[in-house]
């Protein structure tokens, strides 16, 4: 595999409380997020926490998708990591139409290049 | 749980690639960086790819630790994402103790924050 990357880290303001806080919705938005992206699922881990807030991990052939929410805030904590031809544009979409956040952001960072240039930030984008 | 949290990044260049490709000697180090970094261990999931490659993940009461490893081009993806107090630099040192990387590369984003500020990143630095 091509250890060539890139890493989606976005953030989710204003979203769907009763969404963040349940698992079961979660763990299912994120193997939907995940195949629409293209990458094939391996094994999902997700944990509640006490009082509220879900921390989710999917495994894919690829690499991995996460999230972390905070119901109490409406805040989401999302990072995908793919490598070859996947779309973490389309695991965004899915997202955003379950979490219906007020406003996100999206940073994304290519991952895995031999040579001097490293890590780079391909773009860091807004809702609105 | 305060929802501000850091992600660290970061990529391992010229690592060793017997320590790339131990799943076990994985494990043992992603609980070893996560609680050096002084998080709380909830859970490790780990994966071996045929011919070679391991991912992991750990997930931690304040987010997750997460690895990658090309062992047939000695490098290793890692995303540290740490809620509270924790020190990611400690998990960092420990994986470099264990992988002996030729070069390095750490990008540190702020991640949770509210307000038009949004994600930002702290620093990008490099071995060497």
């Amino acid at each position: 595999m091509d250890a060539r990357g890139r890493h989606m880290l976005v953030e989710y303001h204003g979203a769907d409380p009763a969404v963040l806080q349940d698992a079961e919705r979660i763990r299912g938005l994120l193997v939907e997020a995940a195949e629409a992206a293209g990458a094939t699922v391996v094994q999902v881990v997700l944990h509640r926490f006490s009082p509220q807030g879900v921390s989710g991990v999917v495994l894919v052939e690829e690499s991995h998708l996460s999230i972390h929410t905070w119901p109490e805030t409406g805040y989401a904590a999302v990072d995908f990591y793919t490598c070859g031809d996947g779309d973490p544009e389309a695991a965004h979409q899915v997202l955003i139409a379950a979490f219906r956040p007020s406003r996100w952001e999206q940073m994304m960072v290519e991952r895995g290049l031999e040579g001097p240039e490293g890590m780079a930030m391909r773009h860091h984008r807004r809702s609105g």
